[in-house]
């Protein structure tokens, strides 16, 4: 499989959602396979929350690979002896794309909090001036799950003509009070520690120090992607210190779990660009500008394939049967297929039971449209 | 409806489940109703984690009665006319019973983290003397919701002869891996808060500005009181600042109501009570000390009512099952009632739509046994 890892600079200026600027912008991605003659086999893989355009292949010194290495690769799900596949940072985020703490330019100075609000819809835009950079203006299929899988709709809603095939996974319609919440946990967790000092924190100490309220923001956030029977499979009531069950700070297992995750992810991620993607994820509604969701989805002229997880507890199923329900009372019902994928593995079902996903997910790549 | 509040002091050692001694230590109570010739009619009421002795009436110059007033008082469910009804502050909290904050006698210094750790156990055992002192044997129910169901079942193991009619509400027979994840959230939140200083903060201090911590755990708290559906119907996707969507931290409804409970919870809670409150639930496991947990429930001889809710997101309605058919299971079919309540309301159910449980626990309470 042939990767490729490059960044592109845009001074065009890309107009918000909110109708504020980002100029210049910078978008970095990664590419797997190769693009045919006829520009026809891409397929655009979105990533989530904290995920990046890594995701894929096996960088050189790394022990892990990208985050969907599983279904992406030669003779895999997604086939890169067959597709060319694209992912790309979203902007706001912090993995080399312009985020909170890029250059504000012509300063050098970050912009932190003057960062501007970015939406679902503002991540898709930048990425689709990427692909007409790349002389690509059209895809087979667009694929994402979880914040991912918003994207992809809203490039089905957005620009219908741009790609044949949507692909779903474990997302909403629209975020409800629930998601919100666990995100507003996390993002109180942030703003309130000492050291994220109103945005002016020192990247630096953080990469090595991590940030308490992002930890503690993350594991919130861990509540969600898991399940209640994942979590009993997984931890049960095991306990760490074995000796100190009446120890006010002994460990459970899955305490130790949350605290290896929480204050892991607290040094390789940005508390400025955790901020701003929740606000993100907070704001998406595929109704937002038109009378209903059915108004909306009435834009929609490509072959939709939702899958929900049986166990999610963060985007519940019942919102992309939502989805689903609102296409056929437009009479759209041959344009979507809809999968509940029976697992324990709550929200993170995407990621670690791809294998359930493929069969859908092949097919969909495949489907005559 | 006659209502008394007191406190008692205890000089005699309470021998923890630890291992250590509290000693002396103290119980505030409140009782409704009047204790009949025959000691007969007393029923105990058994709060939960952020919950207190006053459990019905109103207090002059409050505006809010305790906590389950809608189900106690005269001519109520719990008939105040028949029932001599008794709710005591568990040790360990914060509402004048002995906690981490009462002075370490025979200093005048608080315990702070030299408190001992308690168990579900310890907190029934100290009810239990407070009991006696008051020439009180035996009860005519025990009934409690959340980790006052806790204590209901603790009753009915540990304590088979003192009470004849358990009524264990949105509770569990162990705590499990997804609940304490609530709680570690909540944990790190305030451990990790300078402000909390190791434990060495100053109580004046939080009681006027609160602990930023507590707050944000207390907000994880509420999202597993609630459910995703009531979330949907009490906020939906409303927006505090119209405006604003396009701000970063412009607010969901839901944010709002968060912001709100968290950080006026943070200036009446007890940081310290918050942590050994929830430790002591955390280890919460009716099985401990035996060889499973049908072996403990094997103990019982009193009439068990369990009430789950369906939208319970905290202790699921299918933990309660399992005390049903564990007891089904060792032969005490006829001992167990079992019913889950049809509410949208989830774990706090119990506390905002008690009509729904009124004709299950009217029923417990006058069952023969």
């Amino acid at each position: 499989m042939k990767i490729k890892t490059a960044k592109k600079h845009f001074t065009a200026p890309l107009y918000l959602e909110s109708g504020r600027i980002l100029e210049p912008y910078d978008i970095v991605y990664e590419t797997y396979g190769e693009l045919n003659e006829k520009r026809d086999n891409v397929v655009v893989v979105c990533h989530a929350l904290t995920g990046s355009h890594h995701a894929a292949g096996l960088y050189e010194g790394d022990r892990k690979p990208g985050w969907w290495d599983s279904l992406i690769g030669d003779g895999k799900c997604i086939d890169t002896t067959k597709y060319f596949v694209i992912c790309s940072n979203v902007i706001g985020s912090c993995f080399g794309s312009t985020g909170p703490m890029s250059p504000k330019y012509p300063s050098s100075e970050p912009y932190r909090l003057r960062f501007p609000v970015i939406t679902i819809s503002d991540m898709v835009k930048a990425q689709i001036s990427l692909f007409n950079s790349l002389g690509i203006y059209e895809a087979r299929a667009v694929i994402g799950g979880s914040m991912g899988g918003m994207q992809a709709l809203c490039y089905a809603v957005e620009y219908p003509h741009f790609c044949k095939r949507n692909i779903i996974i474990a997302s909403t319609y629209a975020t409800q009070p629930w998601a919100i919440a666990f995100n507003k946990v996390a993002r109180e967790a942030i703003v309130k520690d000492p050291k994220f000092n109103g945005g002016m924190y020192d990247p630096k100490e953080l990469a090595e120090d991590g940030l308490d309220g992002l930890a503690i923001g993350r594991m919130s956030g861990h509540i969600s992607y898991l399940s209640k029977d994942s979590m009993q499979k997984k931890f049960g009531r095991n306990y760490v210190e074995t000796e100190g069950l009446y120890e006010l700070f002994g460990r459970f297992q899955v305490e130790r779990y949350l605290d290896y995750n929480g204050y892991n992810f607290s040094k390789w991620f940005d508390p400025l660009s955790y901020l701003y993607i929740t606000k993100a994820i907070n704001i998406f509604d595929a109704s937002r500008n038109y009378d209903s969701l059915e108004d909306s989805l009435s834009n929609i002229e490509s072959y939709l394939m939702l899958l929900s997880i049986k166990s999610d507890m963060l985007f519940f199923k019942e919102e992309m049967e939502v989805i689903k329900m609102s296409m056929e009372n437009i009479g759209k019902k041959e344009l979507v297929e809809y999968h509940c994928i029976d697992s324990d593995y709550g929200h993170d079902a995407f990621l670690v039971e791809s294998e359930k996903f493929e069969p859908y997910i092949k097919k969909a790549l495949s489907v005559d449209i």
